[in-house]
């Protein structure tokens, strides 16, 4: 039995809207005792091969203090590159932010997301991608009042949630001590109305069957009804501070 | 219509066994045009974490030559770095082979796997896979008969292959011209058993549903068997060269 | 006149001590806007230069998150590699702490203090300074509960506070838009005791007189007074999260 | 005596022509075992310096893949930077062609040569100029059948051979195993008419006289009419594929 | 007592003017055994940053050649990049230079300070600041001469010199031998007319009393005007060569 | 008609030997205005893949001050890494000393040759080999004085000389007016004893006869003597400085 939770729950999830005073949207989430600080920053600026294309771009880029984690890890820029977790990660937040924006209703600008994980107890990467689109609903929505943009761009919620194989039963929304004794570990992640935008499943050392792979992905999308309604509540909150 | 193709074939398969001369292992193989030259270098020692540790270890390295694009990109090591791509795809490649094998029948070495695509035509990824399974498994069998190693420590099949969803229909084994039209990509990493060791899945700006995904994943696991079954073939080739 | 201050009078200073869970010692401290994320990591190594010496060593880092500004900053892991002010305000960072460290008293481990600023509005070297004697005032605690440490090895407080010249006026505790038009700018680092640690002085395009200086420097001594009251509170304060 | 070759003998020489399906110019060639797969890619910008001058360039990348020696090595792009030896090879490579190629008639476009090491067996640097010089004219032809180029801007064929000392006696095209003994080593390369291009010669940890300088050239000249006829008949040959 | 100097007194200072044949200024300066070889020179652009805005700007590099030291370091290149330290004096003698120049009165163009230390025994920075202003009178007098610029943009003199405590007294200039066993160490940067530009001063390991520090101020500015006398000859003299 | 020198004449060559003061030989060099300071330094360590072989090593680094050349280039430091050019001059610097050094009579220790041009007037790598056997000389008369080492594992002279083809006419030791605009540049180097140690010869954009190739030979092998002499002078001059 895990600490406190059915297998198909999840954490405790909380969202402080308005974290950081200057970016356009921020987001404080926590996933339980993971806390990711989401923001979305406008440039009047797309990449070089976009230019001239009247469309806009969402980046995301993705990072973890060098203490967030039990032990101390190097800082990326000491080290002098980011890590190919790290380019990893943030690849798969602007890929699943991108599939619910149309570039066309955006303008030629882009919006920077950044994801910094101040606390790390698993599950990073959902809780970036779930914190991360409220950041960005935030900064669209002020777009949207200062007449910057005329037609709201941000199509449909983002959600992302992991499930585990730990001792051969299926887990959702894994901590650190419950994923790094897992077999195999996936996330899902989903817009408002169900849809996948991305799936990754990797066996640790181990394969799985299509079964459990099926009972990952089912424990997952029950879960995102839950977190698209928790998002909703948290874009309606007041401004607060960190 | 596709090119010739039944949307659930796969493209005419290729394996040059013994491709170069000094690696312990070597295989150029073809997935259609896409050609990636695969081999496995035995080193006598391991990643400084696992010293001491009477274990083994698989690590991979992807890349592409510059021209192996229709158009020709920047050189990594001019660069300075390898991109967000290839760190990606290598370390996909080391998981997958790393999840049928077993580290304590490795020893403590380690085997370096190189995947360089002379070629690209889509796929790349899921050929380098299929192919490095090859090169580590004629490496592995080098090792046997010299008696370094006692027991085989590679314990079944390792084969990928992807597959989309192109105007709505899925197809499987996507050349360059198909890919780039896609609105979703996947690629599913099969055991020779029928498990699965990985799964991505991505929409290309867009969602997909459930049903979207199963079928891929469908036709995905139909083509396993016949890339085994090459494999096996393979492996029992003569040598052959460049 | 000044934003509700007067011209010799710092902002409202907030300490969030044990801001983190894995760290040994840390603290969330406020400069008014400004907000810094302190944490102190203990590892049970030193510089390869001191090896053998049985003494122990205090590093400090320091960065920005992209959007602790008001106009996002570039990542410095993306860049490839530290700016020449983060570097220069981390070397400040560390040998100021290091003045009131006794190193054999350490033993030979070293405390690793990470500086994440993650609000910038002014005076985020001196908020740094400050809140990183917390965090190592908290850790050092930690060891000699732990009896890991038999001497307390940290010998005195350290604060650091800024002043400035802006139209000729002497002010205390820069906030960014005081900064940005001052003519010159200041920072100074106490002991507890009220001896210097550091001094450090640039005009702005400008140079400025021997008594100007001095007058910038009465006024910080002030408050450097104030500053250790409030260190102390905190070192007794009940533990906190982000 | 060396392995069934007379003292001033080159190895067999293979060309692979049309070798890649995308490239310009493409060229798979073999000094023996040492096989090198060169590219040529037209791009419509020069280097910055060259802006408005109405003048073409030749531009030349080498690398050996990791494992194309008897033991790998380190992949530049994970080392972060080519290394010295790649950077003087590419160099000569790219001003041995600009020796033979008239930059106006090439109009204000460059072509980017790559040289991708496959396998390493001595003589890589002259198989890959030889090689590259094909790849060249290949692309070269494309061009002027398209009618991009009016006039033929490649003058002259380039082709380079190795000679070397071995115990006192000059050897032409050494393989690895004679090269790793030799007392010096010299690289010669020449055009059609029997000009010279590019000397390079070097003691290994020892001296040589003029007069043993003056028989490896007289070897190489020799050979030199050899590999200019051989890369004739290559560039009629019809295409094949890796 | 120190090595035939009193406690106040700089060591043998020397200038060579035009000491480089190509830079638009230069001097090799001499404090005591420390030479660096400070050279100026123009450049057409301003930093992207200044574009448009009708100013110039002064920019500075420092570095060490790897044996100017008692023990050989590694060359910066060879690294990879500048260290903390050299990054710290370049930004420092750019900062000291702008104080004192009109920008305004450049024009668009900016002045490349480069500061190379041929042999260092303590005050690098200190003849570095000093020997640049020189170089950039120079450069400066031969813009005016050739109509390049109308008005003088160099308002004033910059010198600099450094104090240490060591034990417990106050020491002027110090020599390596002396700053190496120093328990503080200040540099003081002044102008012709003995306004201070920039203060450092920094406890090694230890605090000191602001009395402490007046002392040593109060002997670097009287250093000052002796600094000052010999910047003012040096300009006159000839052009000499290394 | 040349700036008063025959065609076969060299510069005039300046020796400042002992010019700096801490490395263990040293030697500031002109070729007329071209001026190098090489250093000697030795280090009881040799790279890894040598030890415990019992041999010693010479390893040389080779740059440019930003302004040693008519336009200024940007510092290889700031950029980030050393410039082909420069590493391939730096190899092969290393490459003609360690021609004559028999390496077990080195012992296992290194000597570090650092050859930094203060001025560049054309025919630096020349200079720069000339003056390193100059500075690696005095360094080894001075480990033999220490009887660090017994045996003088410095066994010949090095010298080194260009010469070019300008307007169809041989030209020896080419200064920078003379070297833009050759049409080949060949760099000779000469043991004591008139063997070669390495050869280079370049077409610039041509190519050239072999009988064009041997007249620049021949003129470089007369100046040999010459350089010898002057070597061997300026080793039993007394010590100066910078």
């Amino acid at each position: 039995m895990r600490n406190n939770r059915r297998n198909d729950q999840i954490r405790n999830i909380s969202f402080k809207t308005g974290a950081t005073k200057y970016a356009e949207g921020s987001c404080l989430i926590g996933f339980g005792d993971t806390k990711v600080l989401c923001t979305a920053s406008v440039e009047d600026n797309v990449p070089s091969w976009m230019r001239g294309t009247k469309k806009g771009w969402v980046h995301a880029e993705y990072a973890m203090l060098p203490r967030a984690t039990s032990q101390r890890v190097r800082r990326e820029s000491v080290v002098g590159r980011q890590s190919g977790r790290s380019l990893e990660i943030q690849r798969l937040i602007g890929r699943a932010l991108r599939a619910v924006v149309e570039p066309t209703a955006m303008g030629e600008r882009q919006v920077l997301i950044d994801c910094d994980v101040l606390q790390a107890d698993g599950g990073t990467r959902t809780a970036a991608i779930t914190g991360a689109w409220v950041a960005l609903r935030l900064c669209v929505d002020r777009l949207l009042r200062e007449n910057v943009l005329e037609d709201d761009p941000l199509l449909d919620h983002v959600v992302a949630i992991s499930s585990g194989l730990v001792n051969g039963v299926a887990l959702l929304d894994l901590e650190y001590s419950e994923d790094s004794r897992a077999d195999a570990d996936a996330n899902f992640i989903f817009t408002g109305v169900g849809n996948l935008v991305e799936v990754q499943a990797s066996g640790e050392g181990k394969s799985f069957s299509q079964q459990e792979f099926l009972d990952m992905m089912a424990m997952a999308r029950s879960a995102c009804e839950e977190l698209v309604a928790l998002q909703k509540e948290a874009c309606t909150q007041t401004v607060c501070t960190l």
